[in-house]
């Protein structure tokens, strides 16, 4: 489990507006959830930034959709350190060890073609498993490792706070 | 961390077919990968069962995509506990230590309506986060938690073994 201060930021390449809706609104919606504080998405895309932004007037929390014209420049400017998502990468676990936690985390994740050369300019290229997965998952377990799967109280600004149940559902309302 | 031993299934629920061939083809992937035996897809969907198939082939390992036109009777039968993922249910980490391990557990992921029944007719309803999330993430978590994320050699049958690179693709090839 890593640091819960740690700030770690989402960049997703080569998205396909109007055929990645779905797969990519649950990359966006696993990335908030899993405490990220951005996803940087090129191209950019009004939907998903929009459906992203009703989720945060009801549940709160600072995350956000950004477009994103240009991924090279926005990667290279970065200040801290990247890891790139491939299944040809190292294993996370033995790159996460050199990640500086001091320093802000880009996780970038590439679309159905991957630019060759973001393998020479990430930090890092990571696995999480050597086997064909969902980016979304990979995500997922890379930020758990990075801060940690969030728990406890919502985050500011929710409206809607989910109350845990053993049976059905019970939904706390701000107003 | 779980058990690695520990067998455990996933059974998706209302999967619509021509309309969430790629978000199940990812939840079947994710499955895979961390180490679920089998999805069983109810209703079936030749063309992902096919995908696996695929991945099976060049990837090894005896993950398989099964169809189910009832799930209410497999899920009733199932001989071990059974965990439905839905952001309304416990604290995953809180119903964790009441889960045996010795038998085997079946992930159960609801597709866009949930039967209502299905949070009386689970075992446990446990929650990865109360937030809007990924059902794909959701579910590579728990099964990160149950069984943990595998590593070490690829499984038997594969073709294709990734061989873990700093830079660029490294596959080996058994002819």
């Amino acid at each position: 489990m890593g640091a819960q201060s740690l700030r770690v930021e989402v960049l997703r390449i080569g998205h396909r507006p109007g055929r990645d809706p779905r797969l990519t609104t649950h990359l966006a919606l696993a990335a908030r959830a899993m405490g990220a504080a951005r996803l940087h998405l090129q191209p950019g895309d009004p939907a998903i930034t929009e459906h992203l932004e009703d989720v945060r007037r009801r549940f709160g929390g600072e995350f956000r959709v950004e477009p994103l014209k240009e991924w090279r420049s926005f990667l290279t400017s970065w200040p801290g350190t990247s890891l790139h998502l491939t299944m040809y990468g190292e294993d996370l676990d033995e790159a996460l060890p050199r990640v500086p936690l001091k320093e802000p985390v880009l996780v970038v994740v590439g679309g159905a073609k991957v630019p060759p050369e973001l393998y020479r300019m990430a930090t890092h290229n990571v696995a999480v498993t050597h086997q064909p997965h969902s980016e979304v998952a990979a995500l997922a377990l890379t930020l758990d490792r990075l801060i940690g799967t969030p728990r406890g109280p919502p985050p500011p600004g929710a409206r809607l706070e989910i109350l845990p149940s053993a049976r059905g559902k019970r939904v706390l309302e701000r107003r």
